[in-house]
C-alpha cells in the first residue's frame, strides 16, 4: 500500500493512540492518503526518559520495516528513532517535535513549549539547539503529569492553563507547541482558552506528510499546465 | 466563504498564476478547502528588486481586504507585506519562503536556495537571519533569469541543475528550495536529476493552509474521541 | 547640492521634524554638510504599525528621486524603505535603527532599546535579528504612547525613565537606544536621569552621514599627506 | 581641555600617527571639536603580535590619564587597553576596530576586513566574536606585510587590491575594512579600485568621537526646540 | 570498586579495545584510579550509522548497570547513550566526543574533526550544534574508510594526513579531534606529521575521569590546608 | 625540568597560592608530573578589575620566560595573558576560566558563574562570547566581595551559597564553575551544600595539563600495542 502514512505511538497506551487517531480525522480526505495510527506494543506506557525514548527505536525501527508505507510519523516529542528510521526506509519520516516547531515557525514570532515533566526539558533544548532553533524558541515549561495522568482532564486543562500564560506572559510566546502526542485532544480548548495559536505537533506532522503525498501525486500535473 | 485558501501572486504574470494553480491540483481534495488563485493586476511582470518588493504590499493588502477567505498564502519568495497583511486579516497568513523554509528543515539537515537573480541574495540572507534560520542554510545562489525568463524552460533547467549541482557539493545542501514561485513547475524533474528533495515553497504554503483549516475543521472530533 | 544631507521624517508629523531638527543643531558645522530635515507629507501621523511602516516607502522613494542630496537619514525607528532606497540612489542611505545600534556598540556591552507601544517590539526583534546583533540587545520595552501623545512631557518622560530603569537592572542594559524619532528631545534629559549613555538615533544617522560625507571630502589629503 | 578628541597611536612609528592625522582632516571643522593625534613613545614600531598588544596598554593607560581629553581614540586595530582606559576616565574612549565594525554595519551586509598579518586574524577572529559581530564578518585576510612595511606603497597597494578583490569574491564582503591604522592614507584609492566602500576605522572612530561631543555640547538646544 | 574508571567500546573489535587501552597507559599512575577498558560483546563490529549507534545504547546501559565503577567512559565518538547512562548511574559518565571536543577548546581556535565515513558527517554536525558548539567547529571531513578498515595502517595514515592538511588549510583547524575512538594510535604520529595539536578524544575523556576521581579523593585536603 | 607544571598565580597574595596548591594535591602522583604553584609577586593582592588583569601581562610573562616548565597554568579567572603566553613559549598554556568552561561542558547542560564582583561580570561575559560558549552559559552573579575578602569563610560560604542558589533555580544551572582562583578551598562544601557539581577552574586546568603531559609521556605505547 503506497499511499498510507503510518502515525507510530512509541508508547504501548493504546488510549494516547486512540486520541492521537481521532485529532487527525480533519486530515482524512476522500481521495486522501489513508492515516492509519499503530501503537508500538513494545514500548513503555509513556516516554518520559531518555531511556525510554533511546528503548523504543530498536521496536520502532522494526515496526517500520514490516510495515510499508508512503510516509512516517513518529507520535512521541523525543522524535526517538528518526535518524534512524530514514536510514532505513524511502519514504519521508516526519518527527512531531520537528513538524511542531516548523509550524510553530510559520504561525508567530517565539514559540513556547508545554512539557509534560521537567526532566525532558533539557533533553527538548538540546533538541531545539541541534535544530537551530534556539532563537525561535520562547521556553519550556513543564506541568509535571506524566503519560499516563493525561487522562485526568480537569487537572490536565487547569495545568496547562497557567503553564500557557507563564509561556505567554513570562516568556514572550505567541505560539505553544504541545510538548507530548498524549495531549492532542486539549489544543482546541487550550487554545481558545489562552488566545495564541496552539499546535499539536501529530496534527502538524501528519499535514505534513499529507502535503509531501499529495505533491508527489501531482507530480506529473504542473508539466502539463506549464505547456 | 471561509472554506477557501487565497493564493495571490503579487506579480501580474497569468502565466505564473497558472503554473502556480497547477502544481497545487494535488492539494484539492473533495470535500477539502478550496485552493483559488489570484494575480495581483497592479504588481510588477515579476518581484526582483526590493522596491518591487515593497511596491507590492499595498495592493496587496487591498486585495487581502477586499477578498475574503480562510487562510492566505502570499506567493513570493521575498514575502512582501506578510506581516502587514497579519495586522488586517484574523485568518492565517502564510508567506512562501517561511514556508518552505519550514518544510525544508522537517526534510534534511541544510537547505539550499535556487534564486533567480543575484541581486535577491542578500534580501533572501537578511530574511534568514530574521527568522533565526541562518545555520540550517547551506547557501543561496542564483540562476542569473529574471521571471519573465522563466518560460524558456531548456535554459532554466539546465540553470538550475548546475545551481543545485553547486549548492549540493560545495555547500552541503542536503535538500533545495526553489526561490521563486514561479519556477513551480520545475520542482518534480528537478529533483529526479538532482537526486534530494526539491521544495516548491508555494506548495509547501498551500499545504500548511490546508492542514491548519482541517484541523479548525475537525475540532469537535478530538473532545468525544477522548471520552 | 551634492553636500547636504537630507533627514527624512516618515511621518507627517511636522513637529517631529522640528524636534529632530534642533537636536541636530550640534552637527551644523560652518563648512561642513547642510543638515535639512523634510516631512513626508504622504505620511501617516506616527509609524507605529508594520502597514505604516510599509506604507511610507512608495512615497519615501519618490521624494528621494526628486530631492537630490550627498546623504539620506530615514528618521524612523523602523527604517521604511531603506534597502529600497539604497537601489535607486547612489548617495549613502542610513536607517536610524541601524545607526542607533552601530553606536550602542561602540558605547556599552548590551542596549536596551525603549518603544512607543507593545506592537513594536516583534518588529524591532525581527530587524535586530536580520541585522545579526541579537546578542547585544538586552531588551526592548514599551512605554506604550503613540507618536502624537510623545508631546506630553511629563507623563513620556516619566514613562521614559520607569522603562529605563527596567531595562537597566532586569535585562542587564548599559546604554539605551531611543526608539523613536519623535522622542529626540527627551534624549539629554533621559540620560541624566538614568546615569547610563541614551542615544538619540537619528543624531547617531546624522552623525555618521556628516563623518561619511567629510570622510570623502579630504580624500585627496591622505595621499599627500603620505608622501 | 575639554573639548578636544585624542587620537592615541599606540605604536612609535611617528609616520604613522602623521598619515592617521592627515586622514582626519575632513573631521576639523571651525567651531568643532580639535583633533590631536599622539604616538605612544613605549609602544614598538608596529603593533602585531598579542604580546605587542598586551604590552601597550600600560603606557597607554598613563599617556589617557596625563593627558586630559573629552574623547578618546586608540588607534590600534586590537583596540588594546579599550576597556582598562575606560574604566580609567570618564570620557568616551574609542576603539578603532569596534568603531570600523559599527560603521560597516551601516553601509553594506557583510564586511571584509584586510589585515596585516595571518598572526592578527585569529585575535580579530576572537574579538569580532566576542562583540557577537561574527554573523557579519564576511572573512579576514592578510597581506602578510608588517606595519613598517605600509611605507612600500606600490607593494601595498597591489597586496590590499589582491586581498580585496578575494574577500569580495569569495567571501561575499560588500563593505571593506582596513585592518591596521597605518593603512589609512589607501583607503580612498582601495575604494575606487575595488568599487565598494572602504572604511579607514581611525575615520571611523574619529566621525563617532566628534558625533557624540557635538551631540553633548548642543544638549540644551532640544529642550528649547521642543516648546 | 569505587576507584576505577571504565572505559566501554560500544562495538564489538576487541583490537579497537586493546588500541585503546594502550593509548591510556600514560593516565595509569601507581595510587592513582585503575582504567579498564571492556568491549561490547554485543555491539556491531564497528558503530558507522545512525541505527548502529542507537542499536548498543540497550546493552550499553545494561553493561553500565552490572559493571560498578567511579566513573564510566563511553569510548564511541556518537556518544551513544550518554544521556542515558546519566540516568542510571550516579557517577559521572563522559562521552568521548564531548571530551574530545572540550579539550579541543583549551588548546585552539577551532578544531576539525577527522571522522571515518561521511555519513557520519551529518550526525557530528547536529551534535555539535546540540551543544552549541558550531561557531569552534572549522570542519568535518571524512576518510572514508570503515572502522575495521582501521587496520590498515599506511592507507589510513596517508589519508588522516590528507584530510588533516585540508582541515588545516581550507578550513582554518588550529587543532585536530579524531572522530573515531579506533584511530587513538595514529594520533602522535599524526600529530607530528602535520604540526598541530592533535587529540584522541579518549585520552581526553580519560583524563577528565581522572581528574574528576583525582579531585573528589583530594576533598578534604584544601579544607586543611585553608585554615 | 621539562616534566613539570607550573601553575601561577598572577595576584600577589600567598594565601591564594596556598589554597590553590592544597587544592592540587590530589592530582600529585607518585611518577607523575610535578605541580609547582608561584606567585607573582608583582601582582596586585587580587586582580579584580580589566586594569588588574592587564597589568599583569608583562611580568607574567616575564615569570613564564625565565621559570622553564612543560605545561603551564594561568590561575586568575580573567586569563590574563593567556594568548601573549602562547606566543612566547611551546609548552602548552592553560587558563583557568577556558578550563573551568571546558570541563563544565562535559558535565551538565548549563554553566553558572559564581564571581567575586559584579564589575568582573561584563569581562567574562565578553570573554564567554568570544569562546562561542555563551549558549550554554546560564548566568554570571556576583558574591560581590574583593579577592583579599575569600579569607572570610562564614560570609563567603553563605554568599557562595545564595549565589549557587539563584543560578540554580532563575537561571537553570546545573553546574557551577567558581569564578576566582581563590575560592577553590570552597568548593568540596559548595558542592555538598547545593548538589550540583561545583568545578574549581585551577583542578580543572591543572588535570588538563597532566592529562596533556601524561599522553606526551605514553606516546610510542599505542604504536606497540597495535601491532
Amino acid at each position: 500500500m503506497t499511499d498510507r502514512i503510518l502515525v507510530i505511538n512509541p508508547n504501548s497506551t493504546q488510549a494516547v493512540t486512540d486520541n492521537i487517531s481521532a485529532a487527525l480525522d480533519g486530515l482524512r480526505f476522500a481521495g486522501g492518503p489513508r492515516i492509519d495510527c499503530a501503537t508500538l506494543a513494545e514500548g513503555p506506557p509513556g516516554v518520559e526518559s531518555q531511556r525510554d525514548a533511546d528503548g523504543v527505536i530498536g521496536p520502532l525501527c522494526k515496526l517500520i520495516e514490516r510495515e510499508p508505507a508512503a510516509a512516517y510519523v513518529i507520535a512521541c516529542f523525543s522524535d526517538p528513532g528518526l535518524y534512524s528510521a530514514r536510514e532505513i526506509t524511502a519514504s519521508p519520516v516526519f518527527g512531531i517535535a520537528q513538524s511542531g516547531f516548523a509550524t510553530a515557525l510559520t504561525v508567530g514570532e517565539r514559540f513556547g513549549v508545554i512539557s509534560i515533566l521537567s526532566k525532558s526539558v533539557p533533553r527538548h533544548l538540546r533538541y531545539v539547539a541541534s535544530l537551530g532553533l534556539t532563537a525561535r524558541l520562547a521556553g519550556d515549561k513543564a506541568i509535571e503529569m506524566g503519560v499516563v495522568e493525561l487522562q485526568e482532564e480537569d487537572k490536565v486543562m487547569q495545568r496547562m492553563t497557567e503553564v500557557g500564560k507563564q509561556l505567554k506572559r513570562d516568556d514572550g510566546a505567541d505560539v505553544l507547541v504541545l510538548g507530548c502526542a498524549g495531549m492532542a485532544r486539549y489544543r482546541a480548548d487550550l487554545q481558545d482558552r489562552l488566545g495564541v495559536p496552539v499546535i499539536d505537533p501529530t496534527q502538524a506532522a501528519a499535514g505534513q506528510a499529507l502535503t509531501a503525498l499529495s505533491i508527489a501525486r501531482s507530480r506529473t500535473a504542473p508539466a502539463h499546465a506549464a505547456e
